[in-house]
């Protein structure tokens, strides 16, 4: 393994060890050293990648953005359902990445110290209201519709359903809770032709993810193919 | 002052004094010796009242419930209206009242403890969900409405957008993000003929709690001319 890549898998180790301890603990009350020792790594090694426990913070909070979303799925029914499936695969990731959870709660409780917890409020509410503006401009949103409000809205409500599902029942209900929020919220947004066709269910967020897999195992072999057929026949 | 009511208002600026040193610090990082400065009590004073920490927490929370609602207001337009009131209006006391935003920040976050905080989505949920089901026997509700489900989405959406409205202004923007919350759910849930009467407008909240005290001064009123006209005539 290259010394750049080893570095980066520290980092990451790091990076999901912080977030576990930060999801069970809060911010105020996690400890460096109980980082330290879930992450199985030196405390120059901590300190070479991430300065103090806020910068650690801040960047668990920052991964929850860089989640590896197949927004741009060719194969999709509508911008709408991109919409739709950001919080469906959302729902679903939440159930099964810890790095998600971590970064999910330091968002949305402030603690005691001021860190800044609103970059992912304003990067969901810019992925959002793009979708949205290119819905809009492929007509399947409603004329009255106003894409940045629209998208305030959405992930506001998403991260209160949430936070409730959370309170109430470990987030065991999370998704069958996104449904009911875009079975709600779709039919004030999209037009009648696109919101029958929408797929808001459960179950959502595996799908889509199973489906984006499928593409991008074709497009290998398409790939693959293409690069065989000269050799083949050359 | 009789010892009861002492007892009563010393009970309430404890509560007060503890609402405000959660809401700036969080349950974890909140101190008995913070609160009892503040309170301007003894510490034998607020044992009595509260056994502990936790127990203060917990009744903390459960001031959120307890807030004065008018909500059998007889002159409201409608059930629907009823049930936005309850945002709108619980939108304005949180900027103005320091025990409800206290509630709030403990009901949102869960710190390092296992303070129970479902109690005020509970509470909330059920109100919703019987406004919901005497609007549906009016006939104020589409009828593939759910209660408990429509119920459970304000109350968790509404939950969200005052986090979000909290990390990113300070709830500046609280009763805006509200009127969008309702514009966008209450089509889903009203039928049309209810829909276009509702007010959902920003200030709504102020407007329903000064119509509710003048119903409030002309109920008295009407009382006390009752009660003088039997001895003006005998």
């Amino acid at each position: 393994m290259a010394k750049q890549d080893r570095a980066i898998r520290t980092r990451q180790s790091i990076l999901e060890a912080a977030a576990v301890v930060f999801d069970e603990r809060g911010y105020d009350a996690a400890t460096i050293t109980e980082i330290l020792a879930r992450a199985e790594v030196t405390k120059g090694a901590l300190y070479f990648h991430f300065a103090s426990k806020e910068e650690l913070a801040l960047a668990v909070i920052d991964a929850q953005m860089m989640t590896d979303m197949p927004a741009a799925e060719p194969g999709r029914a509508s911008k709408m359902q991109e919409l739709v499936d950001m919080g469906m695969i959302f729902a679903h990731r939440l159930l099964v990445d810890p790095l998600l959870r971590g970064s999910v709660r330091l968002t949305l409780e402030h603690g005691s110290t001021n860190l800044n917890r609103s970059g992912p409020f304003h990067g969901w509410t810019e992925l959002h209201t793009r979708v949205l503006a290119e819905g809009k401009e492929r007509g399947e949103v409603l004329p009255h519709v106003v894409p940045a409000d629209t998208a305030e809205l959405i992930v506001g409500a998403y991260a209160g359903i949430n936070t409730m599902s959370q309170a109430i029942n470990n987030r065991a209900d999370l998704e069958r809770r996104a449904t009911i929020l875009y079975e709600h919220v779709m039919p004030s947004v999209a037009v009648p032709s696109v919101l029958a066709r929408l797929d808001m269910a459960p179950g959502r967020g595996a799908r889509a993810l199973a489906e984006a897999e499928r593409q991008r195992l074709r497009a290998a072999e398409a790939e693959a193919a293409l690069e065989a057929a000269p050799a083949g026949v050359g």
